[in-house]
């Protein structure tokens, strides 16, 4: 079990993915600046992961208050959500963990419930949270594993694995799923520039899973694919609008390009928490821009000439017309997506999946 | 003037490419071996630089020799190529470049020409096809200027500029040649991965010109295509098959394709030295797999996971279908290119550039 974050009894533990593949280092937030900042500086990174752990966030935030009055609290759960909620603009899981346990405490502090019930409560909640999405990541497995070639070489971008959730995955949820399923499956990773989450990050995962892993760059599938030597793409998500255009990293869209021009199928699998039923289309999703450093700089050296200018968007959005399948904890969506989205969405929410264990 | 590399009386002076940009250092190869070093090792790269650097280490690899008779300086001569051919395999140029300088050296040596006469003669035409090289970049400015936009973005990949010719550059030569012209062009480069040529080389020798440049990782430029921030794309090419595939550092095939789904014009500009009339098509042209470590370390420090796989292909083939014209110094090409290629192939050949001058 790859220990992205974790609940302890001092606060939230995050596995430093800034250091990995080379060190298994860890930062221990006590309060909730402290888990803000762990996600604006992508010591953990990946939507689902996003969204639990600004769920803890906040539920630390009120764990921690010294506040003695339902006002006082109140006036702190509010700074505790917009810190935490100013952190990474795209990922609509972040919003998401924190409107869940706000929600909560809302809820609890107009009925009256005391201050330390609600403590009590809203810790409960985000660590709930925590094992629905090792359930929800396990879910999508069953439900995308026979998506996937019973032999062949499945192409992913970025980490969507163990590491971007709580454990097991979303995109390499569903190739461990089919890989336990006796499906006899290879992965080509894409370095994913510039924060190498795929070399860094997926590679370290798959092998310590001993699942046959070759990293390339970014540039390299087109090729690749035209020798045949990919049967399948599948990326996460980090918001997917009501027609199915779906923010992920950057690069992914010219992937979705790429494999639609080979023949090749291209999955999404994400939680149901990343679809994003107020955001109509693509064009509303934000996309968030970083530093030009992690273009220009490569371990504290200049790359580039002093002064270039530099492009350094996050995220970009594919198109629902390029995915093949959408592969949620609750079903496989398919084209027309706005359709098969609005279906489910109106299906009855399913028993929260720990809750029926 | 970018002094890529130059004939001196001492040797072959190049400009260190692999300590760029924030280095500005010199290689001076002395004999042959040298300078298969320095092509091999990307001291100097770009197809038609490598062509003229192979003459340049034939010539220097005959003046050098101490052989006394035509038949053991033959046998030398035999060695000199083979080492050089030896060094890269993908870039025609390299072996039209040793064959001029061989071809040169039989019939002189055939025809019963003394040997100091015969490297006076191999010294003048290395240096003659270094003038020629930066004539024809000028003259494939001439023809393709007006192909690029009025006022625009251009995207380009690799470097096909300045440092990989001997001067003016091809891909970039045209960007120049319309700059001059009047028009409003910045550039974007693809900072490519992962020898970043576009990040080192191309940034630094259009900052140079003050040309306005942006780097952008090489998965970025399909989001920036889709928010129609890009207008054309200019490549180089390490070869060109009979039926115009073409042969370009790795990536160059994706960015075709990415250019052909957004209705954007996709051109290649090279000498007509890199058209390889005896491949017929991509297919036959060899693609180099270079070192794992290039992918797998930046600034002396491992990025990947112990042990992980990795693919390094150097160039992939765009087809000819995606690519809108390709420019030489003999005129443009345009669909279908296997006859415009024919056509051009049997025109008589143009009199030698700086011979009319």
């Amino acid at each position: 079990m790859i220990p992205t974050l974790e609940w302890l009894p001092t606060g939230v533990n995050f596995l430093d993915q800034t250091k990995l593949p080379l060190e298994e280092t860890y930062v221990l937030a006590t309060d909730y600046k402290q888990v803000a900042t762990v996600i604006r500086d992508m010591i953990v990174r990946g939507a689902p992961a996003i969204g639990v752990s600004a769920a803890m966030g906040v539920a630390i935030g009120i764990l921690r208050s010294e506040a003695t009055t339902i006002p006082a609290l109140n006036a702190e759960v509010v700074i505790i959500c917009d810190t935490l909620a100013a952190t990474r603009p795209t990922a609509v899981n972040l919003f998401w963990g924190i409107g869940k346990i706000r929600d909560l405490y809302n809820n609890l502090a107009a009925s009256g419930t005391s201050i330390p019930e609600i403590k009590e409560a809203v810790v409960a909640e985000a660590r709930l949270m925590y094992d629905e999405d090792i359930a929800a990541c396990k879910q999508m497995g069953q439900f995308g594993a026979d998506l996937l070639p019973k032999e062949g070489t499945v192409l992913t971008h970025c980490n969507a694995g163990a590491l971007a959730t709580c454990g097991y995955g979303s995109a390499l949820g569903v190739i461990r799923a089919a890989i336990e399923r006796g499906h006899k499956i290879d992965v080509f990773a894409d370095e994913t520039r510039p924060f190498l989450q795929g070399a860094r990050l997926t590679a370290w995962e798959l092998m310590k899973d001993n699942i046959p892993t070759t990293v390339l760059c970014d540039n390299m599938s087109a090729h690749l694919m035209s020798k045949g030597r990919i049967q399948a793409v599948i990326v996460g998500a980090d918001r997917i609008a009501a027609n199915g255009d779906t923010a992920n990293k950057i690069g992914t869209y010219g992937v979705s390009i790429l494999a639609k021009e080979h023949g090749i199928p291209f999955y999404v699998a994400a939680p149901w928490a990343t679809i994003d039923l107020a955001t109509a289309t693509g064009e509303g999703i934000p996309i968030e821009q970083r530093a030009a450093s992690e273009v220009t700089h490569s371990n504290g050296k200049q790359m580039t000439p002093h002064g270039v200018a530099i492009e350094n968007p996050a995220f970009d959005v594919t198109p629902a017309k390029y995915i093949t399948a959408i592969i949620t904890e609750r079903g496989v969506l398919r084209a027309p997506f706005h359709e098969s989205i609005r279906q489910m969405a109106e299906m009855p929410e399913p028993e929260r999946i720990l809750a029926k264990a």
